[in-house]
């Protein structure tokens, strides 16, 4: 590869936005797959769910009583109380036998099944009950409302309602809707497959003992995590040294098997930046090489043989950046999500002063705090890109525009949810 | 099992923070495991991680440029540029050989190790470089403060820092510390085993065909979601008929082999509430069986050889909130955390009026909202007990004291994050 091409470091910064959408174009959803329920738990839904019945899906007791016809009990007080015949009780699960006529009434259970006939439940410890001759009966001393206790056919959900839409993580909730609905196996996108390929010949495996020069490799397993949070399937290619045949031999082997392809390292100007050269190599059409923001300037993205290959900075703090702003939307995108979820940029108070003078856009990694009614975002510490420790407790970033003095405490500021 | 005991339903209703208090006192923090940090993802730590070395653990470049003497360049300007003698090259990841002296600098890359004698980095642009017969210089035409684009030993992290602690979920920055510190494999604390029975005779499988009288298990999956959303595990013990004596000899042969047992339903008042008589049973000792609170009073409490036995009311609202109240805050003690984390409760303003009176605290699912720097909290809809769909989209419960008149929209109220 040739170390000497007059362009090698020119770079046409974009906006973020911009840079986002060229990305957005090249990624579609991915294909579906039925899985059971269970194993549904944090699948995304690939397909609406419309009601396939209404909800209660019969007449259902809110209480333990009696099912009753209101109007017999219309004139009953205490000084009158009305007795009716008990023909039946109807535990839940067991369908009524005899429908109510005048004067009857029939024992049900909480969540049991109306007998036709009434429309009322009378709740238990508003009867009392006796036996007479070669019946039961229960006595009532006043008049109740028409329909209490009682949830109509499709009171919680008519039938055919929109209930989950296609995008959908599933959840607790989702999981009970489906379940009620009937579905013991649901549609799902398939998890996007992503590949890691960290790059640089200062990197040991994480066994390692230490050793001059040298640091462990921290950003295959942050980025594996990161994967993993956005429901994705992290692909450990391993770590390569500083040598771009051998690198792009790796990227050529594993980007079949894979949805997209991360790298991590090598993206800036040095003699030994491994992935500048890779992406000048034949066959990589370049998408975009810098960015007007910090920290994560330098991450890259391309196309080979159809499939993204995304460029990350080795700087921990600037691969945490770059994988939120591209990647994670990327993913949302592969898993028929919208790339930003809504809600996602919020306004909040700036936890405290913060006196940089920017040139760029800058993500501040930084926490979310709600206190009494507002929202306030502090910096988790230090905003250097090579910084780890700050991506511990991180659950936002704040977006702080080109500054020519900083800003105070309390300041209004845009953030943006991981 | 005795139907006719005269104080069956006779139920004395605590306050939350009392039944929490109680149930809490039969959990400790379960056992610890190594895991390859690859599987580490979601885990909880169960140590304390100290910084092993200092991060960096060498002086290292921010920059490529030149490894120089700050107190050579002292004099340098435009019209005095000083020119160094290289005497080394120094990729990332390789020890440098030559310490520098005087009138000497060598070309390092970004990540290098910086050289003996060296203690600040010229970056690249800075500098112009010539060949001169057996040797190359460098040079530089102004002074750069001593020690810039130096990252000194432990600048980031120094050796013996308490990194993470016990307790901790393992996301993508703790996966990265607990890489860059050499931890191939961590400690974590066991997942709970969670065990679910579902009780009542109106329950159908998800996979059959509706019928008269019944509904299907929706509980089950909606709390095995809620246990993996807590890192537990979730063991489904199917469900049962309204038969005490099958429900305690499942439960018999189950709790042995799980940490904790969920219950959904038979814990109301009716002839044939299962749970009620289970819990009467002998070898069972009851923690409490009514909390002060809507939904979810009949929420139940017990120990059984040694075990807790939570039994969650069968309506699916009431289920998620007895979940989220008790169930919850039990498994994070199990996992090494916190019953409630730091935060877990805020004030927000309520998104909108709220009508109904209480003689009781309630829980009400909703949904967060950010909003210009303000919080408001807006319930997902109807909070019926019996209601599954406003379980969809909840991020929190508002509670509502007991109020003798409706709150108004803005009014501050207390949420609780699910």
């Amino acid at each position: 590869m040739d170390h000497n091409q007059p362009d090698r470091f020119r770079r046409h910064a974009l906006q973020p936005e911009e840079a986002q959408r060229i990305l957005f174009e090249y990624i579609s959803p991915l294909p579906d797959e039925a899985v059971p329920l269970a194993d549904a738990w944090g699948r995304t839904l690939s397909q609406d769910i419309n009601a396939p019945h209404p909800f209660p899906p019969f007449r259902r007791s809110g209480m333990d009583g009696f099912a009753v016809r209101a109007q017999d009990l219309l004139e009953a007080s205490p000084q009158m109380p009305i007795s009716l015949d008990i023909i039946e009780s109807i535990p839940s699960g067991v369908a009524p036998t005899r429908a109510i006529g005048p004067g009857q009434a029939s024992r049900i259970m909480t969540g049991g099944m109306l007998p036709d006939g009434s429309d009322t439940v009378v709740m238990l410890e508003m009867t009392t009950t006796a036996e007479r001759e070669e019946h039961s009966i229960v006595t009532i001393s006043r008049s109740v409302p028409k329909g209490i206790n009682v949830a109509d056919i499709g009171c919680e959900i008519e039938q055919g309602t929109h209930l989950l839409h296609a995008g959908q993580r599933i959840g607790a909730g989702e999981s009970a809707l489906l379940a009620a609905c009937g579905y013991a196996e649901v549609r799902v996108t398939r998890r996007p497959r992503v590949a890691i390929l960290s790059t640089g010949s200062e990197l040991l495996e994480i066994h390692e003992p230490l050793a001059p020069a040298k640091i462990r490799n921290s950003n295959a397993p942050m980025l594996a995590a990161l994967i993993k949070d956005c429901g994705a399937e992290p692909v450990l290619l391993g770590q390569v040294p500083d040598d771009a045949v051998k690198a792009r031999s790796i990227i050529d082997e594993s980007i079949g098997t894979c949805d997209i392809l991360l790298t991590s390292g090598g993206v800036s100007v040095g003699d030994y930046d491994v992935m500048v050269d890779v992406l000048a190599s034949p066959g990589v059409e370049l998408l975009f090489n810098k960015i007007a923001m910090r920290p994560g300037s330098p991450t890259t993205a391309a196309t080979l043989r159809g499939k993204l290959l995304v460029a990350l900075s080795g700087n921990p703090g600037a691969c945490f950046v770059g994988f939120h702003l591209f990647v994670a939307p990327a993913l949302r995108k592969m898993l028929s999500q919208q790339p930003f979820t809504a809600n996602q940029s919020f306004k909040a108070h700036l936890g405290k002063d913060f006196a940089k003078v920017n040139a760029y856009r800058r993500y501040i990694r930084a926490r979310t705090e709600l206190k009494d009614g507002t929202v306030w975002v502090t910096p988790t510490g230090d905003d250097k890109s090579s910084l780890m420790k700050t991506i511990v407790g991180a659950d936002c970033l704040i977006e702080i525009p080109p500054l020519k003095e900083g800003l105070a405490k309390g300041h209004l500021v845009t953030a943006w949810k991981l």
